[in-house]
Order: structure tokens, then C-alpha cells, then sequence
């Protein structure tokens, strides 16, 4: 063996598994770049979070720097943890990995819906009438005059099977098509095995639903974290990637190709469905991500003016972005709106029903980003604010997302502190709900003040009021506890800091000053808006009040929200099962007018009006 | 290295090469799978028609086989000639392969014609507004807008590299597209870069045009031997290839791409072009080379009832099956009309004009079959005989194509026998205008009567019979000498044998039934017929009058032939020229009706009839 080759054995999610890699190579990229396992990098691998914990042992092992020394507690030095992103492999090491981050309880399912049952493929069986020496019309000819469809075509891969499919079962066949295309010839009758795959990737984490499209059945679903996030938790740190490295936007292109096609290698052995009766997978994402899944550069999405290669629905070859469903089978990447509204709002938008209506609606989509749209069938401007990483945790230090074990609420209980976690687990940290409602919870004790400073314990002390004991300090700076050391998965305890307020009262400022230029740039009135459709995971747990107490959302509009749930990855289900939903999909992203807020100065002057808490 | 594998010596063509291969190989099989030498094979390397003769010395060479005894002359027995079908090799052997077959002259040039120059695919230099950000369109639509052409696509490769290339100049931008695609995008100015190939796939050869499409002038052509040669001299023979070899299919496929890019590489380097400025190849060929070059299945073109998978016009990206242009150029696939009647006899008829004209014409192409087209520009039907392969120099003794040193005429001078040769090198053997020529001789001279009867020399010289003296005998049947052993190439002499003039009899019956069955099918009489064209290398050399002595041309048509040359080749290129010209294609394999003649009891009569020699 090389003697500059380093063996490095992995334990991790109850698997043990060897990683060779050269001597020298930043630990955090030895065990992410064969996907060994899923690591939390929301810094993108520079140091700055202290999220990549890993315990290390074995020869050679470099003293702590003092980066670790700040982020590690003294309890994981004890135990050996170190930094992934800061630590260069040295020897042949022992590497153990904590899985809580594989746990992702995600949300999977979004509003109903009710569309009619037509896909953009279908499938017709055919009983072929057989050449003759009076008949000597070609395979082909055969297939397209016995569906009578003009114009058609059929790649090369299947007409190369054609001959002998179309014989195997004496000229009785059934073809999966489109308008256009045959996708694929399958001898006998096997018009009941159509299905399709929808995909909602975000930045964070990635759902795929397996359909059936002659039923209209969602018949399962799984999801995961995006297993880009190696490469960074934002689509800055993602972009910057493929301009830092050459085969940077390889990388990530391949990862995601590689998760969806695990997704639907998974969804087809659990349902013993074959993949070759899987003709159509339907993408949503942000622009960012459908450029990555698609293998193009969003280079000028990182930069002022913020431009896209595409933003056209694409449909492509499955296989030539490297999919693996049937052969032929059609890759259906929704349109995009902006470099900053992506293909996941116009599907949400689709999934809300907000362009079929008269009525005025606004949808707020607060994801990795904040994206909000206004509008009704005549009508439609968005904005994307970059309000969204503290909703999903990042930023804060306690922060996670919504897995398992995550305090989605916090409450008081007869005066005392409560919390609940997701899955009911103990507490490993706070996610977007937990926070809103914290916050909400300290203005109303009168230890949060409008301009985001919390009292000291001290001084909530000497004003007697109720919490004080709950308060700590973090940095010389107040802190509310909201699980002890004893309470806590980690044995760390979780604090929300003064700090984490102020992420909180940025994100919900953008998002806040967001709507209100949306309306005034309308030329409406905040009372003209009949519904509020909240989509994705962060809006499907919040407290409506809470979200009104720290002014995320207008009071106005308190009792108009709808909850729409992972409503991206609904309308992509939506398209997959009705070519007139996809075809909307279209409409959409031509009737939306995109506002560009960091040239806005309507948008500034929110800005800074919503910086207060409390509802102005 | 492994004790089973054999490393031969190879000379031809004046260069050396080693030709590694496992002991028990068979010698043709070593010498032809990597394209190490072009070796004539009509009878597809079984053993029966002795021309694949290779020198061979060295260890272990066992003794010569019955059917080489039968097959070599005495004198390439000595010489150490071997048939390279019959026989395995055993050692390290070294091999010389006589170059003669890759000498080939072939017919480049068709016939003039004039087509208004408007390709498929246009350039468009473009300056394309710069974003910013009160105009955030994406990079794609700048140059959809800009060429204001509506539902365009651009294929993912291309849109990969459309935000470095739109930069690359400061969005001055050159766009090679045609109606529905972007083919490519290039920095700055390069409208005078564009070219295209015309390809026509003879089952022997092969000629390749290079055209610049901004002028329309042709500016080069390369030919050769079809590299499937050595899988069989005919269609049949290549068929049978790939029912037999599981890899056969993929074998002659990847043979005909090979050698269509080696073509391209040669002309764009002798023209110093780039193939990155080459868009589009045009190709015709019969059905089965179309087939092959697709890469599909031709297996059912065989047997009866003759079907082929697929006959439209194919649009493909030419790296979809190989052909290595600019990275999404098209391949277009000229349509065919049946199993028997392929795209170079639609690009033939496009050629000759005759579907533009109201007046009846008649075209032949006699190639390795002979089909025949009877139309205008209401009605077209044409037929295929399996007439080629003795004009073609098959299955006559000392046949060769139309290659340097074949006998081409053959006329009395003085009473004497008289032969030229293409290129006037000395004789090697003759091709179909020479094979004419003496049959058309021996008729006149009244030794060869109306049954195919060859008068011995014995019964000549009684008769004091011209030309006796040149009458000598082979395997105890009459034959004419038509070269001694001292001005032959090969030291051999070269006959016209008893069994060859049965061979002709057979050809020219067929064709000359063909044409009788078509007119008489259409309701016509031979006199309405106005026009003749005489397409293919044969046509061309072809002594008109001759033609009409033998019966292979009916009298009444004698002075109304035209011979247009490589019309397949012509076709091409005019359907490269002229998008209007590719759409006739379309417009002519719909008009054509096909004649299927082997269930043709009117075609079996005039066969009969037409074995005769003389004009009927």
C-alpha cells in the first residue's frame, strides 16, 4: 500500500466501514466523499459552526487547535471529539460519527389536493396487426398508426428493442408514452404498472414520493437529508463550491443524482415495483438545486444581477442527467421564477390553488430561504428574503432542524417552563417553531423588550418575574435555558442566547418587511388579502400566535393562514399525476413577476420598521 | 506474456503493425477486428470465394487445407498465399496483405444540381443585452429573445457551457441552431464556420462529403471500402452477422461509425477545419447500412415478409450513436421506402429531380442490388432485384469493383480484343462496365448465343469466328481470355467464364424484368417513358449501347439514359444544402409505393423471359 495512503475506520450509524484516503486530507472531506455518511457542515467545512463533531483516536492525532478549544466542550475533548472540517488525517485512525443527524424525521406530506388523473404518460396495450408480404409497414409504423398519434417519435434505445419486444409476445405490446415520445415497448399487457417519482429537494433536506399513475395513489415516501450538505448548509456555500473546485459542480450533481436514485432504488424494493416501470420523475427545488440536479453552473445565481442558465421547465432523458428509471423514461424539471424563486415555490404555489382563485392569497415558504408570493389568477409577484436559516436552526447555536428530538414547543405550564420534542425524544436542540415560541414566551413575561434585548437575570429577578429562574448567562450575556445538562441527550445544556435573538429578530424582520412590500408594491391593502397559505416544514409546526407575537407575520392576518405543509413537494406530486398541472406549472412561472428586494428601498425601510418585536 | 496468445507480423499498405491475438484464432478474424487491413470478403469468411488470400510464413503453419488447394493457383500456392478464413493461427506468424483492395477509386461525383442554399442549421451572430438588475432574465431566453424564436430548446450540454461562452466575449455570441434546437453557442463572431458532412453508405463503399454550408460549395471528399466489408460482402452477409454473434449488431455498428469519423477527422484536417464548426451529417445508405449505422437491429430485413424496425427520417444528436461532430450536431438519417429500397435511393431520386416533373422517368441504381424507381412528381413505384453483385464484380471469377486496374471496356480494335483499365494500371481483374462490354463483344461476335451459350473455341475457330483466338478453356467450359499471364498484375490470366456470363444472364434478367414488371404495374407503356437515369459507379461507366445489346436496358430506352453518377451521395448533399431538399426526402419515400417482387408472379414471367440474351 501507498505509504501516503491513510486507512481510517469509520463507525457510524451502527456500520463500521474502511475510508482510504491520501495522508493529509482534510478529515471532514475523507468522510464525505464517497457518502460515507451524512455530516452537519452548515459553515460549509471553514471552521465557523463547530457542527462537524466527530471522535477521533489513533496514532498521530494533532493537538487541539484552538478553534476546537472554543467550540467543543470540555465534556467531547474529554471524549475525543474534534472538528472534521479543521482536522488534516494524519494515520489510521479511528473515526466514530454520532447519527443523530441521519434521524431526520422530515415532513413528507403536504396538503390534499384534487386533480384529474391524466398523466403526461400514459400507457396503451396493443394487439399489433403482423406484417405480411401485403403489409410490410416497419415495427415502428406498426406502433404509431395502431396509436394514431402524428408526428411521433421513439428514441434509438427502444426502437432498438422494438423488434424483438414486439415479437416476443406475438405482436401484443404495451406502450408507455407521452405526446410525442414512446418511452418505452414492453411485450403483453402491462398497462397496470405505471408509476412515477416526485422529488422535492431543498437545500436541507430531500423528499421523493413513489406514484401510481394509474391509480393516483401516493404510494410511499422517503426522505433525507440533502446529501449535499457537506458542501455547505446554503446555496451560497453550494455555488461557491463549484467555483472553488473544478469538478465542484460534478460533485455536487452527482451526490444528489446518487440520493434520488437511492431514494428510488428504496421506494421500488419496499413497493417490489421494477424501475423500469417508472417512466416519469417530476423535480421541484429552488433554482439552485434543479441547476445542480440538472449538471448546469449557478454560478450568476451567487452574484448580483443574480442570473439563472435556465429557468424553462426542462424535460430531458432521465438517463442523461444520470437517473436511473426506465431507459427513456422523462425527467421533468419545473420552471423557476428568479434565481431566488425557484421550481419548489412555483410548485407550491400550484399546490396552494392560489392562481385558480379570484381572491387575493399570499404564500410564505420559509425554508433554508424565505420566499413569499402575492397574487390570484391575474396576478402574481414574489420576493425571496434571505430570512430563513435561524427558522431551520442554523445561525443558532442550540439551533437544528425538525429531527427527532428537536423542542419544536415551548410553553408555560402553570408558570413553569415546558417543552415538548419532536418524536418525543430528549432534547438535543431547538428548531424553528421551538424558537418563535421562546421568543413569543420572553416578550410576554416582559423579559424580551421591543428592540430584542433580554432582561439579565438579575434584573428579571428584581422585577420578580416569572421565568427569571430560567435564565442563565451565555458569553456575559443573558441566555434562557431551556434544558438542562441533566434533561439534555447530550448532557450539554441547551440555551437560547442573546445572540439566537438576534438571528431571530433579522429572519423575521426580512420575512415581515418581505409581505408588507409585496402588498405596497401591489397596490393593496394588507385587509385585501383573504388567505395565507404557510408552506414548508417551518410553517407546518409554528404557533400562529406566537409567529403574530414576534411579528412575523402581520396581526391582520392571524386568523387567514392555512397551513399547506411541504406544498413543493405536492405540486410536484400534482404534475406528476395531471399534464394539465404541469403545464400550469408553466403559466405560473410566466404569470409571476419576481421583486427584487436588495435593490428595493421599499424593502429597506421594512427592514428596519420590522426590526422590533412585537407587531407594528 | 500469456503463452496462448500469438503476436503476428502484419505488412500492408506499406506500413508494419503487430496484431496480437489468442493461438486458435481464426487469421481473418486477428486481422480485421481492429481494422488492421480492409480484406475482401464477399462470401463473409466462409471459405468459398477465395479472395481473402494473405501471405502467411512462419512456425507452425499447418499444411494447406483441400478447399486453399482448390481455391490458390499453383503459383500463389508457392508464393505462400493462404486464405485468411480457413485458417487459425498457430504461431507467430508474419502476414502480407496484397494492398490492392484498398487502392479504391471510387465514384465521388454526381451529377450537378441547383438547390436554393438554405440549410437546416443557420448561424446567427448575436450581441445579446447584458443583464443587470432591472433585467434578470436568464441566460437561455437572452438568446431565445434575441433570435425571437418561440418554443426553442437548447440541449443540456450546451446550456452547461452557455454562461462561460455568453462572458467569454461580453455577450457577444455566435448561435448554430435550426428551428426547434440550439446546437451551439460560440464566443464572438463565427458565422462563416459553418459545415456540414454528407455521408452515403455504400454496402462496398463509402464516400463522404464536406460541405460548407455557408457557401454551398463542396469542399472535399474522402472514400473507401466499407469497413463491414470484411463481415461479408452483401447485405445478407452483415445481417447474418449479427443474428450469429451476440456483439455482431455492435460490431458492425461501431465499424461503420469508426469509419464515418475517421473520414471526418481526415477532411477536417486536410481543410483545416475544426469538427467543432461541423453541425450536421446527412447520411444515405440502403436499409440495412442505415440500420447499421443507427445502430439497430436489421435482423428482420432478411426473411420475409422483410420488415424493418424504422424507415422515417431520424433526427438524432449525432453522439447519440457515435459520430463525433460538434457535441449536439444532428444526425440526420435520409428515410427509407422498404426493406430493399433504402435512403440512398430517396436521395437518388431527389437527385435525378424526377418526383419535380410531370414527365414519367425511370431511374437504376445498380449497386450490390439493383432496385429501380418509375415516377413523376404524382406517383412513384419502385422495386429491388437481387441483381448487383455480378456487375459488381461478386460471384464472378475474376470480378473486382471499380478499383484501380479494373477492366472497364472491352472493345474489338481491328478486330482485335481491346481492354482499358481504371487509372490504366495493369489489369487485376473486372468490374461490371468491362463485364458489359465483353458479354455485349461475344454477342456481337456471335459466341455467345441467345441462351447463354458460350461457343468452345474449337466450334469458333471452325466457324472462323473473330476473337476465337482469345478462347481458351476453363474447368472444361468455354471462356474468353481477357488478359494473358504476362500483362496481368497478378501474373494470372484473366478469364470471362462460361459460369461468369451465367451470372450476367441471371443480373441483367432481373433488372431488365424489373423494369418491364414496374411499367406494366403502373399502367404505363415503355414509351411513355421520357427520361433514364443510371445512377451508381456502374451507371456511370456503363457503354449505353452495350447495355441495350445485352438486354439489361430495354432498346426502346437507349437514347433517352442519362447517368447522374453517385446520386446517393448527390442527394445528401443537397438535403445538407437545403432544408427544403431534406423535407422532399420526407415528401418522397411517403409518394413511393413499393413493389415487393418475390410474391410478383408478373416479375417471375418476365425473369423468364428476359434470361434470354438480345432485346426481347
Amino acid at each position: 500500500m501507498d505509504s501516503k495512503e491513510c486507512v481510517l475506520s469509520v463507525a457510524y450509524n451502527n456500520r463500521k466501514e474502511e475510508v482510504v484516503c491520501k495522508k493529509g486530507t482534510v478529515l471532514l472531506e475523507a468522510l464525505t466523499k464517497e457518502q460515507t455518511a451524512f455530516i452537519d457542515t452548515p459553515c460549509g467545512g471553514k471552521g465557523l459552526c463547530g457542527k462537524c463533531k466527530v471522535k477521533a483516536a489513533g496514532e498521530g492525532l494533532p493537538p487541539l487547535s484552538e478553534r476546537e478549544q472554543e467550540k467543543l466542550t470540555d465534556q467531547e475533548i474529554k471524549e475525543g471529539y474534534r472538528l472534521a472540517c479543521l482536522l488534516k488525517v494524519e494515520g489510521d485512525w479511528s473515526i466514530s460519527i454520532d447519527a443523530k443527524i441521519s434521524q431526520a424525521t422530515i415532513l413528507e406530506d403536504g396538503v390534499e389536493f384534487d386533480v384529474e388523473l391524466l398523466p403526461s404518460i400514459r400507457k396503451n396495450y396493443l394487439e399489433v396487426t403482423k406484417p405480411t408480404l401485403e403489409d410490410q409497414r416497419d415495427d415502428f409504423s406498426r406502433i404509431r398508426d395502431a396509436l394514431n398519434i402524428k408526428g411521433f417519435r421513439m428514441p434509438l434505445p427502444e426502437l432498438y428493442h422494438l423488434p424483438a419486444v414486439l415479437r416476443e409476445k406475438d405482436y401484443a405490446i404495451t406502450v408507455a408514452h407521452n405526446k410525442s415520445y414512446i418511452i418505452k415497448v414492453e411485450p403483453g399487457n402491462t398497462e397496470h404498472l405505471n408509476y412515477g417519482i416526485a422529488v422535492d429537494i431543498g437545500t436541507t433536506t430531500v423528499v421523493a414520493f413513489l406514484l401510481d399513475l394509474n391509480t393516483g395513489r401516493k404510494m410511499d415516501a422517503v426522505s433525507g437529508l440533502n446529501s449535499q450538505k457537506s458542501f455547505g448548509q446554503d446555496v451560497i456555500s453550494r455555488i461557491n463550491h463549484t467555483l472553488q473546485k473544478e469538478e465542484g459542480l460534478e460533485h455536487l450533481h452527482k451526490r444528489i443524482i446518487t440520493q434520488i436514485n437511492g431514494m428510488i432504488w428504496d421506494l421500488a424494493e419496499k413497493n417490489s415495483i421494477s424501475i423500469d416501470n417508472i417512466y416519469s420523475i417530476v423535480l421541484a427545488g429552488n433554482t439552485t438545486m434543479m441547476h445542480l440536479a440538472a449538471g448546469l453552473p449557478p454560478a450568476n445565481i451567487a452574484a448580483s444581477p443574480f442570473v439563472p442558465v435556465i429557468m424553462d421547465r426542462l424535460v430531458e432523458p432521465a438517463r442523461e442527467v444520470g437517473i436511473e428509471i426506465a431507459k427513456s423514461g422523462c425527467a421533468y424539471f419545473l420552471p423557476c421564477i428568479s434565481g431566488y424563486v425557484g421550481a419548489d415555490i412555483v410548485a407550491a404555489i400550484l399546490a396552494s390553488g392560489m392562481t385558480k382563485k379570484d381572491e387575493l392569497s399570499l404564500l410564505i415558504d420559509i425554508g433554508t430561504n424565505g420566499e413569499i408570493v402575492l397574487g390570484n389568477s391575474e396576478s402574481l409577484v414574489c420576493c425571496s428574503t434571505a430570512a430563513g436559516p435561524a427558522f431551520e436552526g442554523a445561525h443558532i447555536q442550540h439551533g437544528v432542524g425538525g429531527i427527532a428530538g428537536a423542542i419544536n414547543t415551548v410553553k408555560l405550564d402553570s408558570d413553569k417552563l415546558a417543552i415538548t420534542t419532536i418524536a418525543d425524544q430528549r432534547p438535543l436542540g431547538i428548531c424553528g417553531s421551538g424558537i418563535v415560541d421562546a421568543a413569543a414566551l420572553l416578550i410576554k413575561a416582559g423579559i424580551l423588550d421591543e428592540t430584542g434585548r433580554l432582561l439579565s437575570k438579575e434584573d428579571a429577578e428584581k422585577g420578580n418575574i416569572s421565568l427569571s429562574e430560567k435564565l442563565t448567562e451565555v458569553e456575559s450575556n443573558p441566555a434562557l435555558v431551556l434544558a438542562g445538562k441533566s434533561e439534555a441527550k447530550n448532557s450539554e445544556p441547551i440555551f437560547l442566547t442573546q445572540k439566537d435573538i438576534r438571528e431571530v429578530q433579522l429572519a423575521k424582520a426580512s420575512i415581515a418587511a418581505g409581505i408588507k412590500t409585496l402588498i405596497k408594491d401591489s397596490g393593496k391593502s394588507i385587509e385585501d388579502i383573504q388567505q395565507v397559505y404557510l408552506a414548508g416544514g417551518f410553517g407546518s409546526f409554528i404557533d400562529k400566535t406566537n409567529a403574530v407575537v414576534i411579528g412575523l407575520i402581520p396581526k391582520e392576518l392571524e386568523h387567514k393562514i392555512k397551513v399547506i405543509g411541504n406544498a413543493a413537494g405536492t405540486g410536484a406530486v400534482m404534475a406528476s399525476f395531471s399534464e394539465s398541472c404541469l403545464l400550469d406549472t408553466d403559466r405560473i412561472a410566466k404569470l409571476a413577476r419576481y421583486l427584487e428586494l436588495s435593490s428595493s428601498p421599499a424593502f429597506q425601510d421594512e427592514y428596519i420598521k420590522n426590526m422590533y418585536f412585537g407587531n407594528s
